[in-house]
């Protein structure tokens, strides 16, 4: 049986990427909610319907696991996604929180979000409940997305957009930086030199954790071929490969179109 | 009756300003599709679902006369919304067009918008109807709406935002540019700067047509009164509240919630 994997659009990718390193003989089915994204401006409420809807999409397509590989959604809908669905549940927040707080060393900890996931205030909820004595930050970003979407990895725009957003977190006295949303992997540089300080990459945690849970359920593939991926979007399926190639590093085929609402 | 207005979010606000501005008694009702925005990524056919699910809505309150808010549903959905339903349906392309090709001495025309309005070729359609001597270049700015809603409205990153995106226009000869999206007249000082050339604003234009379109008909409102507006929104309704009040120049109260699917 294969993972499933959903995000609003091709942020997810980095998450499955990470995956597909990991455990290439896995079979994957990623959904990009494309027709909806970006989750990230919209309310908790919209939010947790969608993930119910594309985890019931994925389910009925019987997967073994579900990785929720969008930090909105992990932020506001995991309980609800649990509760609901008899499989694991992985999100990404759980992942990069644990992972920060192993790391820092001055116990102040920055996160970068989209609005809806630092307002959910999930970071700071996740790495409270390790250690209450570890000091958060968090601040929203609303422009990343957009900018790594249109391409413009480098340059000027990018570069001044990062400075301007994390001239908050430098100087702050935090130590560690938790990239709390799928897209920013593809600007790590450019967020580290605005920054100075060590990132986390929630995408790599959450790879990690992916093998844990598989491993301690005996649930791994037991094979040496490489697994299938097949990928699902709600719209716009030439342009989520044609941006999606540089998020996942590979061609990206076998799409198809499906209807979920929206 | 009042006259129904909808957008996928705010930017239609920047029409009602207009409208309010030559009409101040008519009664307006504002649909804002906060739960689908942007709608200027989206494939055609989804945008004009989307564009039939808001007029059904905003015909149940019978209005008198549909006003597309929106440039990219104007784009692609004009022809579907018109043969639906028994209103006047108003678009932003047309009136646009129209006062491009008046103004126009050199019959060169830029148009910038987003990526569907842009691909669609609906400007360019339009303008060779009137004009087919008329030559024009499409730009699409996917960074200005997400600029324009962060309110980064001046500074460094608007402002090479747009020397890079209109870099292509300047010296190609065009003495005129529509503004080819209903976030962009927010901007339209930074835009004049980089660009150098006399700007169209749709909103302007369409307000006009609506007033000789309400005229011809014998439709508008015989009443001294200031009109009253209501709006609804798809989602967020506080940040639509929030975001909104910057594009419409006057306090926004009156909302409600609504559910069309997404």
């Amino acid at each position: 049986m294969p993972i499933g994997v959903f995000d609003s659009g091709v942020g997810g990718l980095t998450v499955m990427k990470e995956i597909t390193r990991l455990l290439p003989e896995e079979n994957i089915l990623y959904l990009g909610d494309t027709a909806r994204v970006p989750y990230g401006t919209r309310s908790p409420g919209t939010v947790i319907r969608y993930s119910i809807e594309n985890t019931l999409f994925l389910t009925s397509k019987r997967i073994k696991l579900l990785v929720v590989a969008c930090n909105t959604s992990s932020s506001v809908s995991l309980k609800q996604l649990r509760e609901k669905f008899p499989i694991p549940v992985i999100g990404v927040v759980g992942p990069g929180a644990r992972a920060a707080v192993a790391v820092t060393k001055v116990k102040k900890v920055a996160v970068i979000g989209t609005e809806t996931t630092i307002n959910s205030g999930s970071y700071e909820k996740a790495i409270k409940e390790i250690d209450a004595s570890v000091k958060i930050t968090g601040v929203a970003c609303p422009l990343f997305v957009p900018l790594i979407e249109e391409g413009w990895l480098d340059g000027d725009v990018v570069r001044l957009t990062a400075e301007k957003y994390l001239s908050q977190i430098k100087g702050n006295g935090a130590d560690t930086l938790v990239l709390g949303c799928t897209h920013y992997p593809m600007i790590k540089d450019i967020i580290a030199d605005a920054v100075g300080i060590g990132l986390i990459d929630s995408a790599v945690e959450t790879a990690k954790e992916v093998k844990h849970v598989l491993g301690d359920g005996n649930m791994l593939r037991q094979s040496k071929k490489e697994g299938s991926r097949k990928f699902f979007v709600t719209d716009a399926p030439e342009k989520f490969a044609r941006t999606g190639e540089r998020f996942l590093g590979e061609k990206i085929s076998n799409i198809s179109k499906i209807y979920l609402g929206g």
